[in-house]
């Protein structure tokens, strides 16, 4: 079994390749496997082992080996996968190929954060425009873009062909942010505003919630500390117990 | 069945209670039922189902009433979970009963959004310091708290008794500012640079990759696009074929 091009890839020019359907724990450890591998392939490296990018995308191998067979992709055996080969195959199956623009709406804090991120360009995409509800942001100029009210939103994604909304507004404005962007054809939104979206089948949503990150690091926190407080090894066994009287 | 009280809550003063070791799935959709119900009691509900519930946080109710058993909650059969009980349960396993000190390390843009966010001090969090290596920055007040070098790391993750460190650095300095922190005995690290961090045993790394984020919803994004410009409901047998062969 050998490293195989992504079918759909170069050749079959203007075709829009039909994809598996991934399971979606895999879609999400592939941006990492990307990344590990560019950074291999900028330090030169043209193959690597399963084991060597499993730990630099911090993965178990096996996992990894899995993952990639989704995708076609087995190596070879003593040589390992192909790295260049590998890229063209993640990023073809993330449409990675084509660079998306995306729309940004909000600018307080975070917005401005992530309009201002550099990290975007680098990996396919380009924040095409800056919307915000506030009359005396709009105007501003942030990374070489102009701020522009959220009500020019749908002449504006239709003008930029933008395929991903961010929303980073505060959360009450969220929803009706939303709408828009789901009136004017976006199916991809990305969610900072500490809330949940209803929005059509279709359309997908991932969310970043900051404060959520934070909390689910304090339960094991909170979790260490009642091990050690308590003797080793009896502890979670007890409570298990104790709380479901 | 009812709902209890979280037996280690109030009453064992002083004494940490040990937690059960919950499904890590669970942990994370306890922050979104806990925002949810902080809704719910700030508009006068008293009480919820579970399939109110359910939907306030976005997920369903099978799932929500099997999350909540884990923490012995099983709610009042045609009345539903307690609300005020429901929150102070939750809050108690994931360890918000106290305030958590985070110390955020590099103020860049991403830095500065995370240092003026508001969501964290509502939620159990206080950004306690925050640090740079860069002299230039040092002195800089953010949102009331003066920027630190971060030779001075460790003294002040002593002084103010710093739980969580916040990595938002540059990818190149990540590894050493997670050094620093562990050094210091700090066990929750949450990471926005976009690297993979080595850690010893009993230290929790979270990620947050915002370009990671938009390569997810890319391949959505992506793959909505390829099922659209072929035959339906063939395209992704078809290609996990031809993908393999």
């Amino acid at each position: 079994m050998s490293q195989h091009r992504h079918p759909g890839a170069p050749g079959r020019a203007g075709a829009v390749p039909a994809l598996p359907d991934l399971p979606e724990a895999t879609v999400a450890r592939l941006p990492e496997y990307l990344r590990a591998l560019h950074a291999l392939a900028d330090t030169g490296h043209e193959t690597v082992s399963s084991e060597g990018l499993a730990n630099a995308a911090g993965v178990n191998s096996a996992k990894l080996r899995k993952d990639l067979s989704h995708l076609g992709s087995y190596g070879t055996r003593g040589v390992g996968y192909d790295v260049t080969l590998l890229i063209e195959q993640i990023e073809s199956v993330l449409g990675l190929t084509q660079c998306r623009s995306v729309a940004l709406v909000g600018v307080g804090n975070l917005g401005h954060a992530l309009a201002g991120y550099d990290g975007f360009a680098s990996r396919g995409f380009r924040i095409a425009a800056l919307f915000d509800a506030d009359p005396s942001r709009v105007g501003e100029e942030i990374n070489g873009l102009v701020v522009r009210h959220v009500d020019d939103l749908a002449r504006v994604a239709v003008e930029e062909s933008i395929s991903i909304g961010v929303i980073a507004t505060p959360a009450p404005a969220a929803q009706a942010v939303a709408d828009q962007l789901v009136a004017v054809g976006v199916t991809s939104i990305l969610n900072f505003a500490p809330c949940v979206l209803s929005v059509p089948e279709g359309v997908d949503v991932r969310k970043v919630d900051l404060a959520i990150e934070l909390q689910i690091l304090s339960f094991h926190e909170h979790r260490k500390a009642s091990l050690t407080a308590l003797p080793g090894g009896l502890a979670a066994t007890d409570t298990q117990e104790a709380i479901g009287t």
